[in-house]
């Protein structure tokens, strides 16, 4: 019962004429989805899967489709950061191997945050990580009941990423937040949702058809539901920061324009 | 039990002489009530009723009320855009139709922003369209538990207004505010309550009393509750965001300015 | 089982010299705890103790803790501002009193606002006023199911400060910080907790080993917890609102540089 399932072989990203290697990307009924697909590895992101997900977003912003779709191959949706990512080291040593990793991830959350149609996770079991920081930037996430939400950052001396310092504390409020972000707490779906970070929960038995049916109702709306509105926010925002009408920005506008 | 049940006359907007044809504005116990009363369209808003809310809210800046309180007449809150609107296309066709429909829309959205007293909500039955996104604008909203929220813009082709794209992801967070203004979702008064989109929620048989009582209550607390805090968010955010001190700026003040 | 019973002598603030009359500040287990300790006051506020509170928020910037938790001595939490407070009238009458208070209360909450590391309120019992406006500030906030939150300023003419005007309705939406700014409404711990306001509540009677033994783990993370995370958000935001990357700044930095 799962969306493309009759589509799914590796796609060509849009004017690269490559194939993905750890991702199944496929368009069907209006609806591009970007399926993470190292099962073995539980989804984990490798410096590889970070461009090709960058690049799948490209695609999806360039064809007919109405929104994208994340979801997970195999039981889990995303465990975060492939940690084997941090045990090769280039030629330039551990500081190079972290300017490098600083530009891979400005680069993948602008893809993000630049998406310009409405973002969609489907979280099909447990995430980890940077698959549940960049959830503030999603439209909607739909999880099964199994799925489970984890930022164990401070654990391992690491950072919270993916803008959830900034959006977390508006979704939920600051003091449920740092307990995220901070201290390491793991979320059940439930308790996700109560929190406002994913839109509903389902039975695990029929998650697959429930989401997917009505992923499909919603890509037969008209068409500016793929267009205007994602971007209002901002530029709501931005007319009342600055005193005047302005045309959208997003943060990472911002950052190439400096 | 209803407030201002003793003065349900179609009163003077301040300052025009001309009395509403399609509202019923009383001013009792220091509450000025503005009542949506076209009952058998389900109060549907025309361009008429647009004009006259924008000067009833006129009316309740200037009288000595505490605070102003929306409700409906009959068994429906609101209705939303009475679509009629948009089957008399006026002389210039359907662009001068848009021409001016977007004018007036800008006009009564800056009339709820720059209310200065508290604004409170009565939502004594369904809330459809423009009367359910200006929600995110009040200070207060109590529902009936027959009450509905629904906002079915992409349905119609149409976007959300009422700055609902800028307070619903706000109140909420996107996962939630997405599936109500992008994918038509309908909610309960229960599930809007728990989004904090409303108050509280009341069983409709008390409903009526149980919120004039609690409003009267309000209206006796000592005067400065009708005056400075509505606006205070404002002036601390842009203290924060310009770098000095300011007076206060709501968007529609900025757009009056360009 | 309360965190620091084995060394709850009163400290010396850093650089001042002076003991603490209104306050235990102790440092174990790299937390530094702040008890507020009139208790035959219900540790209301009096203006040295809002002197003692900052002193001792410098001494926790500036000690080698990890964070720093706010408590009160005895049953209740902190009943707010001491109402003694404003019948003291000062040389220079009513006017130079209202100055000089508007004075400190700067102070005292830019002492919140800047405080670099997360801050943590372990809510023992009730909490009014002040104390309660000031938790929108706060990293993480557990609280006994006896607590309550109330902030009746309109009943006694006055506004709600602390920042609470800007953070409250951020956590929990206009609709439901009006209530509580605006209208006095007092909330049970469960209703803060489900509005966001607060983290997490605990059986009375576990309250204290089941908060302090969490709190130690916490204290137990890689030192970055303490540092870099709490001040994300304001840099993030002013990126994204200047067109330009800059260093944090908080609102209170802004107001001293004016």
């Amino acid at each position: 019962a799962e969306g493309g399932s009759s589509a799914q072989l590796a796609a060509k990203p849009a004017g690269s004429g490559a194939t993905y290697q750890t991702l199944l990307v496929t368009t069907e009924d209006d609806i591009t989805t970007i399926k993470l697909n190292r099962p073995a590895k539980k989804n984990a992101i490798t410096p590889e899967m970070y461009e090709e997900i960058i690049a799948a977003l490209e695609q999806a912003t360039n064809d007919d489709s109405k929104f994208a779709v994340f979801t997970g191959a195999g039981d889990f949706y995303c465990s975060g950061n492939d940690l084997s990512n941090f045990t090769k080291i280039p030629e330039g040593g551990v500081q190079e191997m972290a300017r490098q990793g600083g530009e891979l991830l400005r680069r993948y959350v602008r893809a993000y945050i630049d998406f310009p149609k409405p973002l969609v996770a489907v979280v099909n079991g447990p995430a980890v990580g940077i698959s549940v920081t960049v959830l503030g930037l999603f439209d909607l996430v739909y999880a099964t009941e199994r799925a489970t939400f984890h930022t164990p950052f401070s654990q391992l001396g690491q950072s919270a990423e993916g803008c959830s310092s900034y959006t977390f504390p508006r979704i939920m409020g600051p003091s449920k937040a740092s307990e995220l972000l901070l201290f390491n707490k793991k979320l059940t779906a439930t308790q996700a949702c109560e929190l406002g970070l994913i839109t509903e929960v389902f039975p695990d038995s029929s998650f697959q058809s429930e989401v997917w049916t009505r992923l499909k109702a919603y890509a037969r709306l008209p068409p500016q539901v793929s267009r205007t509105r994602r971007r209002q926010p901002a530029r709501i925002q931005n007319r009342h920061q600055k005193g005047r009408p302005t045309r959208l920005k997003w943060p990472s506008e911002v950052v190439r324009a400096k």
